[in-house]
C-alpha cells in the first residue's frame, strides 16, 4: 500500500461516524474505523491523534477562521457586529459537510462524555473570540459578554441548521439568531 | 464523638478550601481534610459525596433558586429581565460567602480539570434557565438565547464581584453586566 491515499482522511471521517451512529463511540475501535475505510491504523494515526478527534479536530480550524475574522474586522464595526460576521464565515466551512454535521450532532447527543467535550470546545471559541476582540481594543467585559453572546447565537444556529437547514443556510440562520438576540436584548 | 456537629459542613468546607489552596486540589486527601476540621471521615461523607463536591454542591442550589424565581416571574416581564431578576437572587445567597468564593475562584483556577466541572456546571444552570423560560411560554431558541446571554452576563458580574466587589455588591454587578449586554447588543 502507498504511503499517499488519495482523500484518506474524508474516508476515514466518513466510516468513524458511520460506526460511531451504528454501534456508539465508546464500541468502536481505530482498527474497525481503519478497517471500514479501506486502510490502515498506520494511516489513520498519520491523520488524527485518537478516535475523538475525529469529532473535534476541525473546531481548531473554525476557532483560526473567527480569530483571523476579527482581526480584520474595520475598526468602525461595532463588537457584536464584528462577531457577526466572523460566525459568518462558517457558512463557507460547513457547506459541503452538512451531512456530516448531522450524524457528528447525532453521535455526540448520545454520548454524555462527548457533550462536555463539545461544551469546552465551546468555551475555549469563546474565550479566543473574546481574546480576538481585546486585541481590537474592546473593553475586557465587553469582549466576554460578545463573545459568549456570539457563541450562544452559534449554538442555536447551527443546532436549527443541523436538523431543518438547507446546506447554504448557515449564515442565514446565524443571522436571524443574532437578530433574536437583539430583539431578547432590547425588551 | 456524637452524630450531630455543630456547623460541621460549614467547618468541613473551611478546612477543604484551605487545604486545596495550600497544597493543590489533586493533593488532598477526604482524610486531611476532616482531620483539620477535627471530625472524622464518617462525617465527610454524610455531607458530601466525595472531595470534589465540597467545590460543586452549593451550584445545584443556586440553579434552583434560578428557576424557581423565573417560574415565578410575573407574565408580563420580558425572558432577558426574568433572567436578570432570578440571577439578582444570588446576592444573598452569596452574601456571606464572598471570601469562600474568591478561594473557590483560586483553587478551580488553578486545575484545568475542575475548570471543565465549572463549565459544565455553567452550561447546565444555562439548559436548567433556557427550560423554566420556556415553561412560561418563551419560544425556544429565544429561551436559550436569554438563557445564555444570562449566563455571561453572570459569569463577568460574578468573577468582578470576586475579585474587586464588596460582599453585598453581587446584584449591582449583575445589573451592570446586563446594562453592558443591552449595550453590545444595540450596537
Amino acid at each position: 500500500m502507498s504511503r499517499w491515499e488519495p482523500n484518506a482522511r474524508g474516508r476515514l471521517e466518513e466510516s468513524a461516524l458511520e460506526l460511531y451512529t451504528e454501534q456508539g463511540f465508546d464500541e468502536t475501535t481505530v482498527a474497525e474505523i481503519a478497517e471500514r475505510a479501506g486502510l490502515t491504523e498506520r494511516t489513520f494515526f498519520r491523520h488524527f491523534t485518537d478516535k475523538r478527534e475525529v469529532l473535534f479536530g476541525g473546531q481548531d480550524a473554525l476557532l483560526q477562521l473567527f480569530v483571523d475574522s476579527i482581526g480584520g474586522a474595520p475598526e468602525a464595526v461595532s463588537p457584536l457586529d464584528a462577531v457577526g460576521a466572523a460566525l459568518a464565515t462558517a457558512g463557507p466551512f460547513f457547506e459541503s459537510r452538512h451531512l456530516h454535521a448531522r450524524r457528528r450532532q447525532a453521535v455526540i447527543a448520545a454520548n454524555p462524555r462527548l457533550q462536555e467535550r463539545e461544551l469546552i470546545k465551546l468555551a475555549s471559541i469563546a474565550v479566543a473570540i473574546a481574546d480576538a476582540l481585546r486585541r481590537r481594543g474592546t473593553p475586557d467585559s465587553t469582549s466576554t459578554l460578545a463573545a459568549e453572546a456570539g457563541v450562544a447565537v452559534f449554538k442555536v444556529a447551527f443546532d436549527r441548521w443541523v436538523h431543518k437547514g438547507r446546506r447554504d443556510q448557515l449564515p442565514q440562520f446565524i443571522g436571524d439568531a443574532m437578530d433574536e438576540l437583539r430583539a431578547v436584548s432590547s425588551s
